[in-house]
Order: structure tokens, then sequence, then C-alpha cells
């Protein structure tokens, strides 16, 4: 009985297996560098949710669709990687990728990379990296999505890039 | 029939909304970095608890309490601000802000800040970045909450401030 | 009635209170620092998982078990240190310890430390941590657990302890 099921999956695994993952990636100036992370969170999409950062993987099966309607505050588990600047001039960017097995009984692998670069170079960087930790684990690849953001500093900048978690 | 209701939010959103935010700080002595860190949260009441940090919003109609009893051990969300010193004398400040919203529909922005100031400037500083924030979104503010507190490092020090979320 | 009862868990105390406690430790090269970042949980057994870190705390009665079979992609509150450099030839180490307390009303106390030294160094420095944590929380100690790991760095290395916490 479906209800049964339910219960005791909160018991054994109360932090119940995601099964989507989102995209996204905004960059923005702040008047301080938390409000230009704030602002960036923004522009991506994500700035009214309480990210929860964690180490970087697709629940196996998860789908990757663009980001769902999620209810201010929530508690979302994010892979994210970002980059601050003060630097006039500076060009700053943040990518993510997420590389997805062929067997479908796996994981997918979630990378992230921030630098004083441009945004292609980043997106490159990231995709690298996704494919090499699926080398080191052996397994076959089908295919790496990635996004990347780029911002050059007026005052003080933010990057930000990140996969959200969430449930359909 | 409330049994199937709660069935279904687990389902759907694993990680139920925190209702309450509790705003703490406290600041110590350690005779490593890590130590003062543990100290500095045992004096702002939260030490023996498992802290999730959080990217930092209160969710709508969440209610500003006084830190609630919570069983040790539990995991809570919560965004917080920290600097560690061992610079003899130096005074070092942590403080944190709630943007709480006109319009109840809408959640509230927490910010942190953390320097080698005051409490005093830390205050300021961290309520004036939740203005700003609330700004950004172009919302009503309705009132902003917030705490501080700053320590003089005699040999390795830490000033902490947090706002905890939970549930009543 | 248990049905009834596991609901209210899940209204008041979303975030199940974790019964397992598991120490583990790895170290690796990779190409890139989150590459070597990513190699070493694969070491320590739990790159497959999405950590999420926690400031640590082992709940009052957790059992410290060897790590059990957990979900690729699950949320597992962790608490951990590591050290990436690229420095060839440096040797880098991570460490963590728990105290466990005499009265098992009461939480145990979670310590993480890494650095520039070797795999006893680390050790012990950690496990001295836990201790002072006890002595400022005036609790009496039933004894310590802890896991260290070193690596010398080739070309980019990363040393990683961990302890994992868990539901039996």
């Amino acid at each position: 009985m479906s209800t049964l099921n339910t219960d005791l999956s909160c018991i054994h695994a109360p932090f119940k297996l995601p099964n989507t993952v989102s995209l996204v990636a905004g960059s923005a100036e702040g008047k301080t560098p938390l409000n230009a992370f704030d602002n960036a969170l923004l522009k991506a999409g994500i700035g009214n949710l309480n990210l929860i950062r964690i180490s970087s993987i697709m629940p196996p099966k998860a789908e990757i669709i663009p980001l769902p309607k999620i209810p201010m505050g929530s508690l979302v588990p994010t892979a994210y990687g970002y980059i601050i600047s003060d630097v006039k001039g500076e060009t700053i960017a943040a990518a993510i990728s997420v590389a997805v097995p062929k067997d479908k009984e796996l994981c997918g692998l979630i990378m992230e990379y921030e630098g004083k670069c441009g945004k292609k170079e980043a997106e490159e960087t990231v995709r690298e990296m996704a494919k090499i930790g699926f080398e080191e684990r052996g397994w076959e690849l089908d295919r790496i999505v990635s996004i990347a953001t780029e911002h050059t500093v007026e005052k003080i900048g933010c990057a930000f890039a990140a996969a959200a978690l969430w449930y359909k």
C-alpha cells in the first residue's frame, strides 16, 4: 500500500532522492559582495530559495528539466560554483556541467568551475572535468549538459552557475 | 485526511518549509580555530546541533521567535556569518539581519556579515545589506530584525551570528 | 500507532535525526583540484553521494558503524575536512574524530582537521580537539574514535576525511 511505503521511505531515507536536475546561471553587480551574490542568484532564477550546497551527484534516472516552480524559501539541494570580484574591468565566469551515464542504473556527475576567464573557457573546462570524472569511474558517457555565465566587473560583480536538484 | 496529506508533502517537498526563524549570536576564545568556532556556537545556544548552511531566505509567513528547544544533533537549516582570528587585540564581529516583507505572501531575506570591526558597524552593515536586497527585488519592507556580536581576541577568537530555521 | 507517529515526526522534525556515524578517509591525485577532491571521495567510499556539510554533532545514541550501503546520489549529512595541494612533494593530511560521551543522553562531538602534515600529526591534533570540546562542555568522555589519511602530492592531490551520518 502506497501510504505505508511512503512512511517507510521517510524512516529509512529521510532525505528523499531528488529526481530532477535544473541547470541555471546568472551574473550581476551588487552594492556589497553578498548583494552581488544575491543578485546573481535572482538573475539565475533561484534567488528566493534556500540553497543547500551539495557535492555533486545527479541521482540515477533523474531528469534534466528547466527549473520548475519551487515555493519561495524551499530548501533546495544545489551544486554550484561562483566567483565574486571587485576588480573593475575583470571578466569572471562560472559554469556547471552534468555528465549523464549510458547505464541508467548509475548516477550522473555534476562539476562546477569558476575563474577569472570568459564563459567559453569556463564551460569547456567544466565539461572536461565531468568527462575526466567519468573516466576515473570507468563509466560510459551518454552526454554532457552544461551552462555558463560571464561578467565584466563594474564595481562588485558575481558570476554564478548551479545545478538545482528537485522533485516531480 | 491529514495522514494522506502529510504523506504527499513528504513526496513532493521532502524538505518541509521551516516556519520559524531564530536569531542568535555568540563570541568565544578556543584552543584551536575550530574549538573557538565550537565555543562561539555554544555561547550562541546552538552548539550541540548540526547546522546545515543555507543561502538565506526566510520562508513566507515564518515567525521570528526566540530559539526553540531543538533536540541535540538535529539537522538545522541555518544562515550564518563568522570570523576567526588569532591576532591578539583585534576586534572581530559577526551580524545577521532579516528583512521582513509587508506582503506576507513574499519571503524574507536573511543577510550575514563578518569583519574586523565592532558590533555596531557589523550590525549597521548587515541591516543595510538586507535593505538593499529588498530594493533590488522591488519589495516593500515591513521591518528589519538583526543581531550582532563582537569579540576582542586574546589568543584565538571567533565571532558568530546566525538565523536558524525550524518548525513549530 | 506507528504510521501516525512517523507522520508526526515528518511534521515536527522533517530532518529525522540520523542514528549512525561512519568514519571514512581517502587521498588521491586528480587532473584538476575538483577532480582530485572527487577521486579522494571515491577512495573514501563516498564518491557517488551528495554530501551535505554539517557542523559537527553525533546525535545521542547514534551507533558508530562501517559505512553502510547508501543509494547513489543520496543526500548524506556529513562532517568533513579536506585539503587540496598542487605543490609537488608536499605531504598533506586530513583527519576526523568523534568524542563519544559517557552519558548516553548527550550527543557526541565530531571534529575535523586538515593540514600540511603527516597522518599521525593530523590524527593526534583532531583527537585533542575533540577532547577539548568535551572539556569545554564539562562532559565526561567515554572514548574518542578517529581516522586519518595522508598524501604526498605528485601534481594535484587531495586528502579527505569524513564522518557520514546515516540511518538504520
